[in-house]
C-alpha cells in the first residue's frame, strides 16, 4: 500500500470552494487505496493579514505571540478540510503541529524541527482516517507553539514524509512544476521533469519560491522524493530526487534572480586577523543571515570588505555594521539596496569548464556590468543592478539553451 | 498581595483599538501591585464568522473540528494583548487552554471541565509576568482542542479563579452589571448592586446573558467572589457572592425573560409507568436539555405531556418525540416556538408567600395568558406568548416595586 503525504499551498485552499475541491483530490487518492496525510497552508492572504493585525497592535510584535497568532491560519484550514471530508463520509482527524508530534527548537518565526514522532498520525492512517495536519507549526519543549518560517508548511509536509518514510511528498501549489525560470520574467521558460535535491536547493535558495529552502535540505538528507505538481490541473509536475548519472549531462539546468537582497561595503576596514571575525559574530548574534561575502586587498594595509543580507536584516544589519567599522576605526559604510542577484545552476558544472565564461560574456554583450560574483560546486552568481534583472534572466535563458522549443 | 483574574468579553476586545484599551486596564491593575490573569474572548462577531465558515464548509459540521476552528478566536485576542503589554514594556506570556492547565471532557462544543492544573500560570504570575488565557478552550485527554460553549470564557475565568484562590474574578463586559431586568425592555431597570449566587444562577439559566450559567455554578461550589462590571467605564458593578442574612429581605430581585424556548406537547400519552421516562432518556441520550416539565392527568386513562427545550434543540427533539409517541401508542405532537417565559426571582420568596398571586394577578390585569407555570424555592416562571413577553416583564418589574427610583 502506497503513503502519500500531499500537501496544499495558500492559493490552493484560497477559500471554502477550493477546499471543497482539495477534498475531491483527496478523496480520489485514498479511494485508490492509499494511506494519505494531507498538509495544509493557510487560506492564501490569511498570513499577510495576521501580520498586519499584529503591526497594528505593537511596532516590533513579540515572535513568541506572533507565532500563535500566525498558527491561527493553518489551525482553520485544517479543521476547514476535515470537516468536509468527514461530511462526505470519510474518516478524517485533524492535527495541530504539537498533536503531530512535531517538536521544534525555540527560535520563534523560524524554529526548525529537532524531533518528529509521528505515532498520532500512522495510528490514524492505519485505522482508515485521512490525517490533516496544520502546516507551518510545531511546538517547542516547553508546549509553546513555535512557526517554521514562509513556506514552513513545505518542511512540515517533507519531515511527516521522512519520518514514515512516505513513498512520496506530493506538494500541491500554483505552479505546474519547476521551471528553468521565472516564467512571468522568461516567457519562453519550460518545466524540468526531473532535478537533482542539490540543483533544487540551489533554486531555492536563489530565489525560486517553489519549495522552502528547509524542506528541500530535509528532502535531500532523508532522501524523501518530492513531486512538486498543480493542484488546479493532473499534470505530472517535476520530480525532485536524487541525481542520477544522465543529470550531468544537462550543463544548466536554470537560472534565478534575487531581487530580495542587499549589499552593504565597509571601506578601509583594517587588514589584520580577527576583524571579519568581529563583524560576522555581531551579525549572527542578531541572527541574521548573510549570504555572498567578498574582500579585497588594498595596498594601504586596509581592505574593503562587502556582504549581502535579505531586505529584512538591511536596517539591523547596517545599524551593526556601522557599530562595528567603529570600534575598529574602519572608514564609511556605503550600501546598495537596488540589486538582482542572477544565478546559473547545473549538475553538469562539475563536469563542464566554461560555463562562468558564457555567463560574463553574455551579461557583457548586453552591457551589464557585474558587481560582486559568487560560485559554488553548481553555481555561479552576479549581483547586478536590479534595473537589468530581468534582462540579464532572457538573455542568460537563451545563452544557455533552456528557451523551450518553438 | 492581591490575585485577580480579569474576564473580558467580546465587545471589549472587538478590534484592536480595544485591546489596547483592555492593555491599559491591566497595566493599572498590575501597577497597582497586583498579580493579573487576564482570560480572553474572540472578538465579538469572529465566532460568528467561523460558524458560517464552518456551515459552508458543511450542513452539520463535526464537533471536533468545529472546536479546533472555534478556538482560533480567543487564540487571536490573546496572542494580541500579550503583543500590546509586551510591546509597553510588562512582562506578559499567552496561554491556550491547554496550556493553561484545563482540562475538559470529550463533549466537543459543550465541554465540561474536569480538572484544572493552574502550576502554570502560577508560575507566570509569581514571576512577574502577566498571564493572558485564551477563554472557552480547554483539551479533552487525549489532546483534542474542546471548547465550553457560549459564554465559556466565563467559566474558564471563573474555574482559573477558583484554582487558584483569587481575590476576585471580574467579569468586563459591555454593560455595567447585573440589572433587575433587561433595560433594553424596561427603562426603569436598575443596576443591582450585590446578589447571591442562587438568584444569579437562576437569572443565568432564565436567560439574562451577563454570565455563563456554569459560570456561576462553579463560583457558587468554590465561593469564588464575581465582580461584574463594564469595561468601558470605572463604575462598580454588581458582585456576585454567597447568601447573607439581609438579602431575604428583598422579596423578588429580578425579572427575566427567556424567548429562547419552543414546546412540544405529546397528547394523549397512555398513563403508566416508565412512560416519561422512555421519552426523556431518548432526549438526554441525544444530549437534549429539557426545561419545563408539565403532565395533567386525563380521566381516559391517558395523559398530556409537555415539556420545553432551547430553540436549538427543538426540531431533533421534535423528531424523537414522534418517535416515541409512535411507539408508546400516543396521539399527536403539538409544538409552539412562539413563547416566552418570563420569571421571577428572589430569595426573599423563601420566607415570603403571596409571591406567586401578586404575579398571577399582575399578568391577568393586562389579560396576558398564562400556558405553563413553574417553580423553584427562589423562582416562578410562567409561559405566555411571545408577543406578549416585553408587557409582561414591565408589568412585573412595577408590581414588584423593582421601577427605579425617579
Amino acid at each position: 500500500m502506497t503513503l502519500r503525504v500531499q500537501k496544499y499551498g495558500g492559493t490552493s485552499v484560497a477559500d471554502i470552494g477550493h477546499i471543497k475541491n482539495v477534498a475531491y483530490r483527496v478523496q480520489k487518492a485514498f479511494d485508490q487505496g492509499d494511506k494519505i496525510i494531507v498538509v495544509l497552508s493557510a487560506m492564501s492572504g490569511v498570513t499577510d493579514h495576521l501580520i498586519s493585525l499584529a503591526e497594528q497592535a505593537s511596532d516590533s510584535p513579540d515572535k513568541r505571540e506572533l507565532d500563535l497568532l500566525l498558527a491561527t491560519g493553518e489551525q482553520t484550514t485544517a479543521a476547514l478540510l476535515s470537516m468536509i471530508l468527514k461530511s462526505r463520509g470519510y474518516k478524517a482527524k485533524s492535527f495541530l503541529g504539537f498533536q503531530a508530534g512535531i517538536l521544534t527548537d525555540k527560535i520563534s518565526g523560524k524554529a526548525r524541527i529537532r524531533d518528529i514522532d509521528c505515532k498520532n498520525l500512522k495510528q490514524a492512517v492505519e485505522t482508515g482516517s485521512i490525517a490533516v495536519v496544520a502546516g507551518f507549526q510545531g511546538a517547542d519543549e516547553d508546549g509553546s507553539i513555535t512557526t517554521l518560517g514562509r513556506g514552513g508548511s513545505d518542511t512540515s509536509a517533507v519531515a511527516i514524509a521522512s519520518s514514515l518514510k512516505a513513498d512520496v511528498c506530493e506538494i500541491f501549489t500554483d505552479v505546474d512544476g519547476v521551471y528553468t525560470t521565472d516564467p512571468r520574467i522568461c516567457s519562453s521558460a519550460r518545466k524540468i521533469d526531473r532535478i537533482s535535491y542539490e540543483e533544487m536547493l540551489e533554486m531555492a535558495i536563489l530565489g525560486a519560491k517553489v519549495l522552502q529552502i528547509r524542506s528541500v535540505e530535509f528532502a535531500k538528507k532523508y532522501s524523501v522524493p518530492v513531486h512538486v505538481r498543480s493542484s488546479f490541473n493532473e499534470e505530472e509536475g517535476t520530480m525532485v530526487v536524487n541525481e542520477t548519472k544522465d543529470m550531468e549531462s544537462v550543463i544548466v539546468s536554470g537560472i534565478t534572480c534575487d531581487m530580495n537582497e542587499a549589499r552593504i561595503t565597509l571601506k578601509r576596514v583594517p587588514d589584520q586577523p580577527g576583524v571579519s571575525a568581529k563583524l560576522f559574530t555581531s551579525l549572527a548574534r542578531a541572527e541574521i543571515g548573510v549570504d555572498m561575502i567578498i574582500q579585497n586587498t588594498r595596498s594601504d594595509n586596509a581592505t574593503d570588505l562587502t556582504f549581502t543580507v535579505t531586505q529584512d536584516d538591511f536596517e539591523l544589519a547596517r545599524e551593526i555594521s556601522q557599530k562595528v567599522a567603529k570600534e575598529m576605526d574602519a572608514g564609511e559604510i556605503l550600501t546598495a539596496r537596488e540589486i538582482a542577484k542572477v544565478s546559473v545552476i547545473g549538475l553538469g558544472m562539475k563536469s563542464h569548464s566554461g560555463v562562468a565564461a558564457t555567463m560574463f560574456q553574455a551579461l557583457a554583450d548586453e552591457n551589464i556590468n557585474i558587481r560582486l560574483i559568487s560560485t559554488s560546486e553548481i553555481r555561479i552568481s552576479c549581483v547586478i543592478l536590479a534595473k537589468y534583472a530581468e534582462l540579464a534572466v532572457r538573455t542568460l535563458h537563451s545563452a544557455f539553451n533552456l528557451d523551450q522549443k518553438k
